[in-house]
């Protein structure tokens, strides 16, 4: 199992300003890689919190720990020194990233400054990744057996250094598991009533995952979203346990029950 | 400090199939309430790991632990079973519960299955929290200082029991302070230009937390979004606080600047 955690920092996230989609964003991917998300920790922009929430996630044994948030250039990012702390490293300027930096603010005809200087600042040992969006290069450094990449909280500028940077480095290292998927939408059966089907079918099929989402009302009008999830080697292994399962599922749903729609 | 955690539960969000809106919706609830949201935590519907963050979360001394998922009738709800070992506590009926999920199906015209009775199943000594949109009970649990509040992941279940059964009582056991907040746009200073800023705004206002966002691009068109929060003993004191520093931050920005625009 390749286990990764998300650690997300920032009040905003804790004080229910900002949802936090980077998380799902990330997890989504991760997922998609091949890699088994097994936590998601919020912490706010405190470094106690910060270095116990990576140390934490280290001492699991996560294979990949990806931080968002915090790596501005105001008072309260600090990933950067968190993570320092974290590991147990000076916290240095890093001349990669500072010549990053650098140049960021020479093409917007402005002068570096402490807080602009704060940014480039990083771990001893860390390999900076160039922000294509933003000016906040991201930070990828490894721990042991972990590898530990920090992005900025702005979306776009996420988005970028990981399509970028980390995605690549992770298809190296990666679990080489393909993850596969399938919908399907039951109307008319309560969750409760089908509930022992799913049993069923995950005992016929133990390699797929299914999760009901109940999205109508339970009594009634129940809506209920099945959603089959498996991996395997390639993506013909991770279908075929999908397909196998899903007619397990429609035969028995229609074995047992007699009104119904299936979407 | 009423430090509080929310723990969320389900793998459809560690896989990023949903986004956890959940999570936002309550963090502002508690914080609205007057409490600080330390830590957000997702796991998986694995026992092992919602025991292990219950226990981190009891063990950080939370006053106020509020978790989602995981309550309803299929095979991969776990919360209730998993929250009765993290107090080793026996996990038994509760027949408060019973009645309520009992009254619920009869209505269906449907009997009770083992699926629908594991809904009433909660540690020993907890209080069912009536759901009045769908079928599985919240539970609440104290747990020596702290309060442990479960409830379901279906958004309109979980926002019904909070607003019926959990805000009266934070309200009561709540640390009657009161948040206030004011956001300010600046446009055409870059963020690394605005953080000494910030800085000096803080140190003459302690009592308030200015976060800045980056909602353009650093270089060609900045724009930033401040959002300056507070807590006081009455809305009065933490309006107080905000705009106080809401003017020197203002002040201080016409004084050092030339070219912005504040909306």
């Amino acid at each position: 199992m390749y286990n990764a955690e998300i650690i997300s920092i920032g009040n905003e996230l804790l004080i229910g300003k900002t949802v936090n989609t980077n998380a799902t964003w990330i997890a989504r991917k991760l997922t998609l890689l091949g890699f088994n998300v097994k936590r998601i920790v919020t912490v706010g922009d405190i470094i106690e919190d910060i270095v116990s929430a990576l140390r934490e996630s280290i001492s699991r044994e996560a294979k990949v720990i990806i931080t968002t948030g915090g790596l501005g250039p105001t008072f309260d990012d600090k990933t950067s020194e968190a993570l320092a702390v974290a590991l147990r490293k000076p916290w240095v300027i890093n001349f990669e990233a500072l010549q990053m930096v650098k140049e960021k603010y020479y093409k917007m005809g402005l002068k570096l400054t402490p807080h602009r200087v704060k940014m480039a600042k990083m771990p001893e040992g860390s390999r900076p990744l160039p922000n294509s969006i933003g000016t906040a290069p991201g930070i990828l450094i490894k721990e042991k057996e972990c590898l530990i990449i920090s992005l900025p909280g702005v979306p776009k500028e996420m988005k970028a250094i990981f399509k970028e940077h980390v995605e690549p480095v992770l298809k190296n290292i990666g679990p080489h598991l393909c993850f596969s998927e399938k919908t399907i939408t039951v109307k008319g059966i309560p969750e409760s009533s089908l509930a022992p089907v799913l049993d069923l079918v995950m005992k016929n099929v133990s390699k797929v995952y299914i999760k009901s989402h109940p999205r109508g009302a339970e009594g009634v009008k129940p809506v209920i979203e099945l959603h089959i999830t498996s991996s395997g080697k390639n993506m013909e292994e991770a279908k075929y346990y999908i397909e196998k399962a899903s007619d397990i599922l429609l035969k028995l749903i229609r074995e047992k029950f007699q009104k119904f729609q299936i979407e």
